[in-house]
């Protein structure tokens, strides 16, 4: 697969799928790499911790905590395990948050994508789930209720904005509004359509938009932006290439014949160069799945950020 | 691939890749069905017509006559290669509904799909860029123009309409407000990427919603609603299976292996059994290309059933 | 305030505000029709009846019961009221079905209106929130749960159905489906801007689209559909007359100066003829009063229409 | 009416009325103050250039060009008529921006206003219509043509964005990106309804977003933003406070009854002081009127910044 992800400068978003194909089936240590596994009733919590820069370049990811949840249930916004998921992300958020955020500080939720593509909308569609109280603050301080801070929240890809690289127009916003912390939303790849709508990732390394080998300046990092930044993201998408990929080797080892990598990325190319490759595999659903795990990822980031407000307040927040 | 069709129930909504399978490599003429190839400068339109019974049943599809337009720049909406396009679905509908329609015979509309999910949104995009005149005849006729007639549109998938069967909702308007024709507008499925947001087909046999094997009664159909019906779509996804198989197969060939079709169905069934293989594949750019196709569709047909009204009006008359 | 409704062709949708007109200041009693007002914590209800043809003829609306729920939290979806609103709806629904509705009847939701003017965009809102079930009878009976009934949905005047009149549509799908009962809700026009956001009436008599004087084979009514239909409205703006008026008789009122019905309407017409009169007034945050009133008509309805399913689980049949 | 704009803090948007109301029946001469009228076939222009700090006290406004053009078969977005209206904005960008743009220049369009709000959303619609190219220059140079420049758009009211001022963002966006130009649209509070849709007015003053009286360090001006900003606008609503005015004063001459502008304040106060006054009068087609001005707005604009590039062009350029 590194071959197939070199060739099609694929991103492997999930840290858990990058170091699980690291590992092989051996399931050898990496260097400089920490996992830790807990379970709940329905969700399973992998925590990966990136040590040092050994463990950076072997994963091709920035040091930090990367912590995945893995739930079935998401993707169906289920009421009875709702409730579980999202105190799995409060438990998430205080880890990858700790000592970073004072009960007052503001923090600017950021969503990425573009709400005009469906499996792009993850983002777009946290903002209009997300309690926004920042304005209260100023206009209207009586609305607000003891346990809230202020926040603010911006899709930089929706409708009204274009022609602005996303860079430009948060790193803009920061400079202005100085929040304390940056809680990033957007829509991710997996290598495994199982994923899509099932699993949540957090990380405390900030993100890349549009990903790919960048300008770590022109990040949303605490580099980049002198904020720190959380990192939130669900699979929605597979890479057409990915399923090509493992449809010829499911096939080769049902049959017995020797996979040779070279040849299977010369087949990919021939069947998926239209496009430039740029093809996307979802579920004919995928409109639900986003409403579901949007509203979710809303909540728990509300939850973790507004202790103590009910659920049913939140909402009332949202815009 | 007839065995990769029947096992995941597939659908190959172009007759044109229906007919080409069933022909072969060899190219050998199918009985009872008879293509006639035509090309202009962007465009090239492929007429096939199912003669009997025999043809309809070998390409699996109902007599009558399915035309194919195929040009890549419908996908951006090129203005300089549109009025080809639109000037070959004109003579394409003249075909179609030839002797079927009065000067002042009034048509319904239909665009099938859900415009939550972007991928399935050709149909309603297409009511929203058509011309709907009938309104003006009852209360407005003062705005009418000579060469217009009484055009209405519903698109049954949208937001407002729900836990009815596509059927029973045209068919209750069908009912009530009688019209001559049915223009029926839908996303279609393709076995090649290259055909998505490039190819329009139009047929004079109507539609199944949801299609796969069905009960005739219940389709949009002349049997179904007792008006004739035109069907037109543009494909704007590739199943995975269809992607899989041809990953399978082409690495089969350039690696000198033999391919075997049963052990290609149980590899993309391990891999693509998630989600019941529901899986589809689209450019990450479906969006515009939706966008795109749905307007030279609303004008192409708006053309041919508006005869001498100017472009620009024609966009007025939308909603 | 009869000269202006006959000159410039108004609606009272309300018939509390009918019957206040004609009681006048002194209240007298009219003949045919019986007020009954009850009080909660933070709403009042009023339930006016309809006797007989003296009644309607007096009140210039069909006979039978109208019930007016007025609550001021209602336009700010007041999460504290909200119970009691929705239980003063039940009561209500209760009230106006009794008899009427099998524990497994269908009822077909209809939400009239214009979903691109926010002012008019309160019937498709109502359909958007509303728990909709009748697919999971045909399609997955399991994910149905004891206490539920098949609902359906539509909207007609969201932007997917044009050309059509109102009339034609339900007519032509109630035929198709054959519901028990039809609950329409619309966005209603007051003669006083308190009552925006802060009134729900509730009537078994069907409604008018469009409203006017009308045929009442063409109306939304148990004559015209042959089905029984409740009609649930709130208030979303005042004609610009009325307040013109209003304006008028206060400034005599407060000068002392004699007022003349007839000078009015004559300077009425003079700053409001154009546009045909048809101007609305509406407050600024009608979007978020849209939003939450919508909301609560949805689950009163749908807490009446399935008695003990937990507002989470409505909220969840909601498209 | 001073009276009335004081006690309710209205907003007159259009230079031209609070240039006629100054001026009076007498239409007596402002010091400081120039107006130029000239009229086409379906066009009026009328052109206030406020000379010095006298003028600019005397109509409340900063000094600069304010452009009126007045055209009713612009909010039916009249075929026949479009062309000479975008004539017209053409010759007024010329005036406000000689010698201020170079051709290479980058601009950046605002787009002020809810899209949730229909008449709010003339601003929004305006971006959705108008030709982005900023992308372009970086990612795709081929698909520029001779006489472009660089644009980008920005819609901080939109769903995408809240709890953040519109000054900040805006700002925050121009500090990064360094446009020579600020084109800004909103929608407009006339004083007669018979403005909605049919006047568009142009000024190289700068807008306050939110208006009434304001810090002017946080106005989009070019002292707030240290770049010159052209204000475009279409009146969408008049304010209620105005009719019920206007209906006084007319029912007074009528009658041939003195008219008192403080009782005439009470009375209004009396009968609008719920939704603290914040009422606005929309005709019933503003939905339409918003669609069909901000596509001729948008072409206006595009027309000046791209000369030579045609209509269609343009609007293929739109996102």
């Amino acid at each position: 697969m590194k071959r197939l992800i070199e060739e099609f400068n694929l991103n492997l978003d999930l840290a858990v799928e990058a170091h699980d194909l690291l590992r092989g089936a051996a399931k050898v240590e990496i260097p400089g790499v920490k996992e830790e596994i807990t379970r709940g009733e329905s969700t399973k919590t992998t925590t990966i911790t990136i040590l040092n820069q050994e463990g950076a370049k072997a994963l091709g990811r920035p040091q930090g905590i990367y912590i995945t949840i893995e739930s079935p249930p998401l993707k169906i916004n289920d009421p009875y395990v709702k409730a579980e998921i999202i105190a799995e992300m409060e438990k998430g958020m205080q880890l990858l948050t700790k000592e970073m955020l004072g009960p007052q500080d503001s923090v600017l939720l950021v969503g990425l994508g573009n709400w005009r593509a469906t499996a792009d909308s993850l983002g777009p569609k946290f903002i209009e789930y997300s309690p926004i109280t920042r304005h209260y603050y100023q206009h209207a301080p009586d609305a607000l209720v003891e346990g809230m801070r202020p926040t603010s929240g911006i899709a930089p890809g929706v409708l009204g904005i274009t022609g602005l690289e996303t860079f430009e127009v948060i790193k803009g916003v920061v400079e202005k509004i100085k929040p304390a912390l940056l809680v990033v939303v957007d829509a991710l790849a997996a290598a495994d359509v199982e994923r899509i709508g099932t699993t949540i990732q957090m990380a405390n390394t900030g993100i890349q938009p549009g990903a790919g080998v960048g300008n770590h300046r022109q990040a949303l990092t605490i580099e980049g932006l002198g904020v720190p930044v959380i990192a939130i993201g669900c699979p929605t998408i597979v890479s057409a290439t990915i399923i090509a990929n493992q449809a010829i080797r499911t096939y080769c080892m049902h049959s017995g014949v020797f996979y040779n990598d070279s040849k299977s990325v010369d087949a990919i190319k021939e069947i998926l160069s239209y496009f430039s490759g740029n093809l996307a595999v979802t579920p004919k659903e995928i409109d639900d799945i986003i409403e579901n795990t949007s509203r979710i990822i809303a909540l728990g980031v509300g939850k973790s950020l507004f202790p103590g407000i009910s659920e049913e307040q939140l909402v009332m927040y949202a815009t």
